[in-house]
């Protein structure tokens, strides 16, 4: 299983640092699956500060959920920058949430191909009234609970950096 | 951080059985925020059966998301026999799943009161074509992760009696 253990003080520096602002977070998960949330939600108090989340693993979750087009997975795949964007932009439209966090990718073993291989992820940030942040990053094959826990901690530095700005 | 690893061989054995089945499932969580979602997604090829995940953190998502009428939650508490049901019933009715499992309850260290302490889960399980069904939960106080652990495992056993019926 994925071990978020490293990360709960930076999740409790984060809940800490969204309260003190008044912001509160939503997240939209694929590949992760809920774990940002989950991560979140051990702080205690986190409710003041964590909205909702989106777990939208299937196709239809991401359109039906965070309003993602159909056509535009169609065409860029649901591992893309249009994707991601989509998610957070939507995730935020669709929550009480300030700042929202996107991320898809293939955590593997299987789904990878030589475009789009095992550890590919692409993320999102969106806050209100700024432009959607888009990262990609390619973790490689780090095996599923390895890509898995990098990009739950690479969507926690967004998050962080959002609170930042 | 609550460690699911105990549960990730209950998790592959579920997905299979749930796949084998042609079974897709959905989760609608509340205190555990995302835990049982991240949960079944660590299993690889969970997508064939994980359809999607609603985190109903705050009370605006168990009514935005999942249909739980506010003046519900205000006459019980979102922590409650009704609340958990309509969170169940609404996630089956708000996806492509065949089956859903909802949890609320609290995890603590805040948030106890006499009626409802630390460690008072409410579950159900939504299935098409069947009554849904409730079980109420008093972990004690466990600890926060202590709390989430025994509600993810809780919510496990319902799903896996779910595709035994």
């Amino acid at each position: 299983m994925t071990d978020l253990s490293p990360l709960v003080p930076r999740a409790a520096a984060l809940v800490a640092a969204a309260r003190a602002a008044g912001v509160r977070i939503a997240t939209a998960e694929s590949c992760t699956g809920g774990l940002i949330a989950a991560l979140l939600t051990e702080v205690p108090g986190s409710s003041d500060v964590v909205d909702r989340g989106f777990v939208t693993y299937s196709n239809g979750a991401k359109t039906d959920l965070v309003g993602v087009p159909a056509d535009l997975i169609a065409a860029h795949g649901a591992v893309s920058e249009p994707v991601a964007r989509a998610m957070a932009e939507g995730a935020l439209a669709r929550s009480d949430a300030h700042v929202a966090v996107s991320v898809t990718g293939i955590a593997g073993p299987g789904g990878g191909s030589a475009e789009k291989p095992v550890g590919l992820v692409h993320f999102a940030l969106a806050a209100t009234g700024r432009p959607t942040r888009h990262v990609e990053r390619r973790f490689g094959d780090l095996g599923r609970a390895g890509v898995r826990l990098a990009t739950v901690e690479t969507a926690m530095r967004l998050l962080e950096e959002s609170l930042r700005d």
